[in-house]
């Protein structure tokens, strides 16, 4: 699997799986609704942001990424990210690449840290995952995510110093 | 003191308090270079958003908050708010004011909580204004707000349920 910026041509294969989990509703805080070309402008940030795809063997795209300074101002030397693994892919090993680039990324760009804003609570594969990469949970708003199963469930506020 | 909603005239006599509290980079995560269209176009949120200002009695504004669904999709139960006083008419109660007004209005639209995401540890007049009101600081983030004197100080995550 190797990991490279994403160009424009790459949302024709990022969205249907990206689509996908949107829809489900049980990760992302996206607008369930949310229309091809809004979640293009949503996903594909731009510079100083960055996206990545991550490609198996063969040049499939099986997963997505992007990354970007989480807040203005004062608060700028803090980074972000969101990642996207395609559903038929994930357990292989694609999220835990997609977040060690995002981490040597930010590093890279002067970040003193990477913060998640985000986490649905039962979203374990995904907390297990920045957990065992060494991010800690920094607090949880309670009932923060409307589960479309579980009902309100708390939301992490993930952190990683740099 | 009453609180009413903003119309687009009342932004002119918003601009220069909110202009001079972003530059002062003590605050708010605000890029410390924002202009006036890019300011106008942040604070001034659209429906289903609000807008408000602080009215001292003869009709001077000296305070402004705008009030807003935290997140899309699984997250938009939860609203988010934030709050500009004058510096020159801060002490006054008008920061409370403004809270108590976008709690009221949260919990009117049918939210379950108020999410602040991003307040500074050393703005602890704010912390403390908030805790009066029943606000728990859910989370900090380490170093997660570059302050202009103290440097790297905690920024933290502040709930109240409603």
């Amino acid at each position: 699997m190797i990991i490279r910026d994403a160009t424009t041509v790459d949302w024709r294969v990022i969205w249907p799986f990206l689509h996908q989990i949107v829809v489900a509703g049980d990760t992302f805080t996206y607008d369930l609704g949310l229309g091809n070309a809004e979640a293009e402008a949503l996903w594909m940030v731009r510079a100083p942001g960055r996206v990545v795809v991550a490609e198996a063997h063969g040049g499939e795209v099986v997963g997505t990424a992007n990354m970007y300074a989480n807040r203005a101002g004062p608060g700028a030397h803090i980074a972000s990210a969101s990642y996207m693994v395609d559903p038929v892919h994930q357990g292989r090993g694609v999220g835990r690449a997609l977040v060690s680039d995002s981490l040597r990324w930010a590093r890279a760009q002067g970040f003193q840290g990477m913060q998640f804003n985000a986490v649905a609570q039962t979203n374990s594969s995904a907390v297990r995952l920045y957990e065992s990469l060494g991010f800690t949970i920094v607090g949880t708003v309670p009932g923060g995510f409307r589960h479309p199963v579980d009902g309100d469930v708390g939301l992490h506020v993930m952190f990683y110093p740099l």
